[in-house]
């Protein structure tokens, strides 16, 4: 990463760029007003939508999104994740600085995975970084997308409100708990093509006999899609780093009827 | 938006903006073939997608979604806004001017709330704006999408085509007619929440005592979500400034089981 | 072509373009992982996304929609096409350079319509363009990503690896096959409104008497929807220039219950 900030430090031309994790959908005005809001304070912002599509109030997915993919980003950029069931209650607004990043999300859990890597946590209180009128049920409008648009402009970090120390984390199911030296973990998420994504490292899949879920029984652990028989389960290390099962050229989760949650069995080698 | 006007006045070197809104979907060919022809003629056209999930041919929720949009994004926005049941007929395509923005779309409707802001309006004709050859299918990539690049370069807008002064106008059903003093209104969208947004005004629900919608009859108006029980229907003023019945971590729609045009009532204190 | 070419020489300072066709979708982290990657290398980049909304693995779909979409993008687009069932296998990577224009994609006939128009056809081999670790199941964000955006830094394509002269074909089912002076085609893709889209080459369909497409017989071609009774069905050429069947105000795919690959069959006036 450092060496991504520096070369970073060479393209001081590039506008600065904001990344947009919400649930909001892409049918309905809301991710609009947003960028609206942003290119109005900071017309020469870059906006990525990064998903729309979370689960209505599904903080877990919204982590699991953000946590695979905010390393690929460029140093300097903003993440805006606005997935928040407490929006208008008195839940608080946080800023996350870390070595190359900034994340703005309600203090939810959204941004657990990053309890090692924070430098400065920041609760976002200032209202004049915020739009004059504040509606209680569309925060993503009237204050994230202001105040990252401000922080894109490179506000000091001490505007935005009190330093604090702490964060909500999600309270996960306790993970990779072991019998008989087996490891034990679940289905965090399903993908669009019906993979199942397990919480499960993929550094310590090695030397797998038989991975369980549900009532398949996959054997050994494969390196790709291509390794499968047509129509077939596998199991192999995915793209984010965790054990994942598949079936090639379908999805796992209509042919062996898994839902998000079910727990997968990893048998060791013995 | 005086004051934004002049913000984006020092802001010269920033590209123009054209945000889009179109009932193509994500699917085809449709909104990419649009991009690429108005980057063919401003490479450095910045563009922005409100939304293209509108249901086909729904001029009413076009209408709905730009009215709550634009008024977010920076002066000198180009909105073009191309729900066209009407395509390769002669009905006309319109180009509104008001203080700080610019808009297209087919003359259906879809731009009838500017009607008191509009300073000009034109019917757009002039060919050499056009690609040289134009579908009678596809006038998102063949008209639309060339104006609004050749608006974006700075176009004088008499260049278009005639001035006129009228626009179609949905014909919406009666809002608010009120019996006993009670308002009447109806559910114009329903959003990926499934949140049922209604017509009526915000500030006419003040000393509301219960709003009736479908078998649901909720007391008073709550300030957002987080008032509510857990699967409890309630009644607030939406970000959009009307009244909206959701039900907290829930679908509104779905639990209440109502459709788009269903009738709202506000029961006044007597 | 050549027009646009000299007009985009002007435009030295807009920044290169690269459009993004997946299977991917929108709801996981992958297009974001994708477009992470790029702007990391090319901080200027501008992403355009065609769609990533193709069926997972359907690369005729691909096919369908970069053909129809990729002529209106300006001289010097780099497009970026992954619709990979066999990421992981030995399949290889192809880079086409046309005229115009850049293509990145698995070597699976997603560039098929290019054959005419290559000008030179690379395999992507060089390890140094893209990440330092590639996982077997997720090319697009360790390969085409990067590579991608070292094209649009201005590689000089010689670097990408070996030339080659042949890329893979889908095999179409024969095309165009007549009997007794009619034309068969079939339905390659269903768009968002359910209009049929057919193979078959508007200019071969002058004189029809009669279409054909499940139990549907349709007389004449007509102009454009606007020609059709509301809920009847109609035939006219589509904006990718072959025949469509669609149903005014309705979707031709419901209503008339066909599927992709229906065949249509056009019949002559005697």
């Amino acid at each position: 990463m450092r060496r991504r900030a520096q070369e970073e430090g060479r393209q001081v031309d590039a506008p600065p760029l904001i990344a947009l994790l919400t649930d909001f959908g892409t049918q309905d005005y809301y991710v609009g007003a947003m960028k609206g809001v942003i290119l109005s304070i900071n017309r020469r912002a870059s906006i990525v939508d990064l998903s729309h599509e979370v689960h209505p109030q599904d903080v877990m997915t919204a982590y699991f999104l953000l946590q695979n993919s905010y390393k690929h980003f460029p140093a300097g950029t903003i993440f805006v994740a606005v997935v928040d069931p407490g929006v208008g209650s008195p839940r608080h607004i946080l800023c996350v600085e870390t070595e190359c990043h900034l994340f703005l999300a309600p203090d939810n859990g959204t941004l657990g995975f990053l309890e090692r890597d924070a430098r400065r946590i920041f609760r976002v209180t200032n209202r004049r970084l915020m739009l004059g009128s504040i509606s209680a049920t569309f925060h993503g409008r009237d204050i994230f997308a202001p105040v990252a648009a401000h922080l894109s402009l490179g506000l000091d970090l001490e505007r935005l409100g009190p330093r604090t120390r702490t964060m909500e984390r999600l309270s996960a199911r306790p993970i990779e708990a072991s019998s008989e030296g087996h490891l034990l973990g679940q289905v965090v998420t399903i993908d669009r093509f019906g993979n199942l994504v397990t919480d499960i490292r993929g550094d310590r899949v090695d030397g797998a006999s038989e991975v369980r879920v549900g009532r398949a029984r996959i054997q050994g652990v494969s390196r790709t899609y291509a390794d499968g028989k047509k129509g077939a389960a596998l199991a192999y290390v995915g793209s984010a780093g965790t054990l994942e099962i598949a079936v090639a050229h379908g999805s796992a989760a209509k042919k062996l009827k898994i839902a998000r949650g079910e727990t997968v069995q990893v048998i060791r080698k013995s």
